[in-house]
């Protein structure tokens, strides 16, 4: 009901908001897996399945579990094709996790961002198919998570919302997740769409070819199965060099500017001025939950 | 009625059609500004009005005016949004003066060459909010001051048009009016829209994306203003470092090849062939203002 | 019949799918031309009709012959526009010839795709005005000389198909291939296009703005002569500069990088899994055959 309540309290049009860009992640020290993975050794298709509560926001250690998943998969030649999906039931991630950028030292918060970089560089260029199960709301790095994929089936609720929303709190996505979004929904859209921050609703997402597809809420995952079916049709090899010419020079731009970007992001989100943002949007959120 | 008639007589289905790249100017030394701002110091709201009769001309005397203006609100902390409309009835801006471009000194035509670079520089990257109020037609340079604004708002009368016309008069849209449009309605549009000259209708513009939304004549300018205060919403300096990764390309390219350009423009100007088409057409225009 | 069976036993969906990529020629020492041309001197528009049945596949020879005579119409001063179209009853070209690619020497196989760039090469960067009037099915290079085109007239019969379904044969379409497609219909597009093979019906391929027109089967022709006035009604001079300033970049990337284009191309198509490959559809191919 927190979560719930959480969740709510910041819908706007009556859509379910997850906090316009980062999340909240209430802390606990639980040894349950934040991530699950099954792989179906008959189809070579695995889901990976997002279970951190209350929103799976995007944590350093989040990222590191994930990267960890996926590089596994990536590794084992069973493997062709990959669900990304959320065990949630409004949610699919509510992107970066605030407390990762507030208050800590540039040394974690340079760390934190490398494995924001590692996820979309293994998510963008994996060899798999990718297909993003989005189930719920999506906002900031879920989006970037959903755009990193080849394929977007999303949950036909009116209230869920996907977009990049970072610049309606003060920050600002780095090139490389334009540079994904232009490569999605091409300039003209990215540029109205980051520069006003903004949520597309489930269908206004379809409209303007963020996501590719729409289906019920309880047909999204059989949907992205029976998708992944006719991707897997393509015979590997043909496909992945395709997928490679298509984004090999994006991902070369943040490979070759590394280190630039981690510096950036750091001194960035450091600043003061920055830091009050984020105190006062923190206090916003706690003083919601109780 | 000299003015309206002048444009009439350009008219293809029935539509307003501002001598299809250029205006003739009529020559007058009145006093009267070109220009007039008004800047609403409560919402940091500036209306920017072209009030050149018969057709907002852009003469190096209006773009010199124009940029003078821009450069002080843009200097003004106190303004962060401007409006860009026009005051005369039918026509936003008929663009580029052909008398700027006809029997005059390669110097005279660097000069002003240089001049159309620097209101589009400034324009396209301006600190501040930018919308274009439409309300009358707007080819060729119109379409070019339109197209360097955040966001376009037209007036839903069929018989306005708007479009970069150049190639129906024999000569060529350079590069940056290009990269332009290519930024606001993709590659292939702008293919078909560059190479055939062509002048889209209110509603044909909406559907490619070279306006933003259609009103009623009289609600151009105040959707304009709700229009600003959605954007103002979001933090500046998130919008601003946006706005610049989205645009700061295209713009360096120009920045690098300034010189270039107006030699070259300057050079395929004077040619005597280009003369001999300019020639007729502004006999053709004279003839038919009698 | 023996044609007509061919073709029908690939269809998928009742689309006449003239073998998903490649197209087995029966081989024949006719000295009828492959390509005849018509040119009216008195309107300066030349239709080059591909007769080579059963499907104008597209050998080193049909292509020698097609660089010729776009050679000579370029040349010649009194042609300013070019209808490309065949002369078969259900397809425009089924693609390259898989003859070609199978079991030949690397050195041959070189020449062969040095033919196939310049067709590219030569139309992709035509002076004249191009339009392909697509009166059957297009699939893979025959798709490609359609992107190649200014404009893209095709028959409203739901049976053809267009599209660059080179990964569904287990190849892959060049990086130049895939430029010309995305400027066609954008990056997004092209991605899932390329990546899963997708051959469009001709409704499907107007949707997403693989061509720009429709038209009954006994109209493409005619269209596209009337179309053709249009284009030619704006002087030539200004359309050519500003289609050279649209496709220039892309015909760069090719032309300095021809030589390991090749190389690519021989190493790929010679390796013992491709042959296998072919080897296997061309059996396929003679089995439907008998």
């Amino acid at each position: 009901a927190g979560v719930l309540s959480q969740l709510s309290s910041h819908s706007r049009n009556g859509r379910v908001c997850v906090s316009p860009c980062f999340s909240l992640q209430r802390r606990n020290n639980s040894t349950s897996p934040k991530i699950k993975v099954d792989l179906d050794s008959s189809t070579g298709v695995a889901v990976l399945m997002m279970q951190s509560p209350p929103v799976n926001s995007l944590s350093l250690e989040f990222l590191t579990d994930f990267c960890i998943n996926l590089e596994k998969l990536e590794m084992d030649k069973s493997c062709r094709g990959l669900i990304l999906t959320s065990t949630l039931s409004k949610v699919f991630s509510a992107g970066l996790d605030i407390m990762e950028m507030y208050g800590t030292s540039p040394e974690r918060c340079g760390e934190f961002w490398k494995a924001v970089q590692e996820m979309w560089l293994k998510l963008y260029g994996s060899n798999m198919v990718t297909i993003a199960a989005i189930n719920g709301s999506s906002p900031a790095g879920g989006c970037l998570m959903s755009i990193g994929c080849d394929y977007r089936i999303m949950a036909d609720n009116p209230r869920y919302s996907i977009g990049l929303n970072e610049t309606q709190l003060g920050i600002v996505a780095p090139f490389w997740f334009k540079d994904t979004l232009v490569n999605t929904v091409g300039n003209r859209t990215a540029e109205l769409s980051l520069e006003l921050g903004q949520l597309y609703s489930a269908p206004e997402a379809l409209k303007i070819g963020l996501v590719d597809r729409l289906v019920p809420q309880d047909q999204v995952l059989s949907t992205a199965q029976d998708t992944m079916s006719k991707w897997l049709a393509i015979p590997d090899h043909a496909r992945q060099i395709t997928k490679s010419m298509m984004r090999k020079q994006t991902i070369d731009k943040l490979l070759s500017n590394r280190e630039a970007d981690i510096t950036n992001f750091v001194s960035f989100i450091t600043k003061d001025s920055i830091q009050r943002s984020l105190r006062m949007y923190l206090e916003m959120l706690k003083s919601r939950k109780v």
